[in-house]
């Protein structure tokens, strides 16, 4: 599996999982002054809307020629699987107890500051790496944030945006859709949750050869990946909130140095990926 | 909750999750004899390659003045919600224990014929459906088939589009990168399987009166779904195998009779969405 790690991926966000335990007490949120709704006129929501800067432009920078392969894996010996059987009434047992766990989960956007171990964390994202991916190149990245300087200037990064897209992107179909949600731009349990999980989809990969890796249907198994982790999040007893910071991408992408290109990658000792 | 169960959405086929347990017996792929790879020349992969043509259709027939919705939502009470926490430990020991789960994972294409109780597929899919969605518009239909002759038609009409994905559709880059994962386009699981269940997003709804709702981020939506399902799928022990039948949707979707139009809807006996 060494070609894996040696791939230095294309990032770019795709969602973000704000994890901790339910704050308790009660909570209001400041809001900013700036609430007045934007003026323009609504639009129909189209898929394009949500296609994020980094998609596109990665787009113009591919070089045909570039795309190639290694095939050093086809080679692999046969392993037999053998896996956990259950009796019929087990199955029954274990599909009912899982939907009423799963059923508990709410996405929760009050958050208490209460510190969760570190270990728990890097499991449940080893779980989330479990899932399956088109034509096996899990194409995911997982970037956890615990630093408070870090996770606000994520929280700024994403509020700049998001009033953006309240305010003039999406229009006020979108805008009139999320209301009843009681949801607005301002997102304080970006600073307050213990992690934010960002999670980045590769769009290609780079092989040790400089060749591109092409990964297949990466947002569809991104997106399964983050099914995963959720599942794996709520088993624990910790609550979430999925989001999806359109537009944010290149900018979460610089701030947690995580460039396309190989010579420049760092890893803050604050943060990790896998 | 009735708007949601009002709808009627446009189907577009994601993903199709194939169930049952592990064939133990050795086994043969029959292989066609029409086998001679296309002599196309290779091109790079590109995402519109993955476009399905439901939904490039679907496009141009939307009318723009049609997007409206209901706010009937908007004045629900508010609930108290306490979700379980558990102790460091606990966590520590749960998160470990749901990574060794998930990780005996596999995707399994020789499954065994052997029945598996329907109770246990309605409560996966039950559990699939707590999935977050995109302004909770929960974009998810999940057909499950289990009928001999409707399973062996899919077979038919997936072969079908997967031949031409192999041959010509997809180029020689793709058939290469999946060469190490030595499948092709013959899918005998599809006819042996005792289930298979077919994910279609829903790229809008319908309302009540006839106007359009919108599906905000409905594919990133349906695939955590689908990793939801995968997990409560492994948790009963039951092997899988998740596939992107690449064109299919047209199809599958009119082989079901999960057609757009609400007058011409019907569901088979033998199959069930929710």
């Amino acid at each position: 599996m060494a070609v894996f790690s040696s791939l230095t991926p294309v990032f770019v966000a795709v969602l973000c999982v704000i994890i901790g335990f339910l704050f308790k007490s009660s909570q209001r949120r400041e809001t900013r002054s700036k609430q007045e709704r934007s003026d323009q006129t609504a639009r129909p929501w189209v898929d394009e809307d949500l296609q994020d800067d980094t998609e596109i432009s990665s787009k113009h920078n591919e070089d045909d020629d570039d795309w190639l392969d290694t095939t050093e894996e086809e080679n692999l010996p046969h392993i037999p699987y053998t896996p956990i059987q259950y009796s019929a009434t087990e199955m029954l047992e274990r599909s009912e107890k899982f939907y009423s766990l799963m059923n508990l989960r709410r996405s929760v956007r009050f958050v208490s500051p209460d510190p969760v171990p570190k270990q728990v964390i890097d499991n449940v994202i080893r779980t989330a790496g479990t899932a399956p991916s088109g034509a096996h190149t899990e194409p995911w990245t997982f970037v956890v944030v615990s630093d408070a300087d870090v996770k606000h200037k994520i929280r700024e990064i994403i509020e700049e945006e998001e009033e953006i897209n309240y305010k003039q992107r999406m229009g006020d179909k979108w805008v009139h859709d999320l209301k009843k949600l009681r949801t607005n731009w301002v997102k304080e349990y970006l600073d307050v949750a213990p992690y934010l999980i960002l999670v980045f989809k590769q769009t290609y990969g780079i092989l040790p050869n400089s060749k591109k890796k092409t990964h297949y249907y990466n947002e569809i198994s991104v997106s399964i990946s983050c099914g995963i982790l959720l599942a794996a999040l709520q088993n624990v007893g910790l609550v979430t909130v999925t989001t999806t910071p359109l537009n944010c991408g290149p900018q979460l992408r610089s701030l947690l140095q995580r460039p396309a290109n190989p010579a420049t990658r760092k890893i803050p000792a604050n943060e990790e990926g896998e």
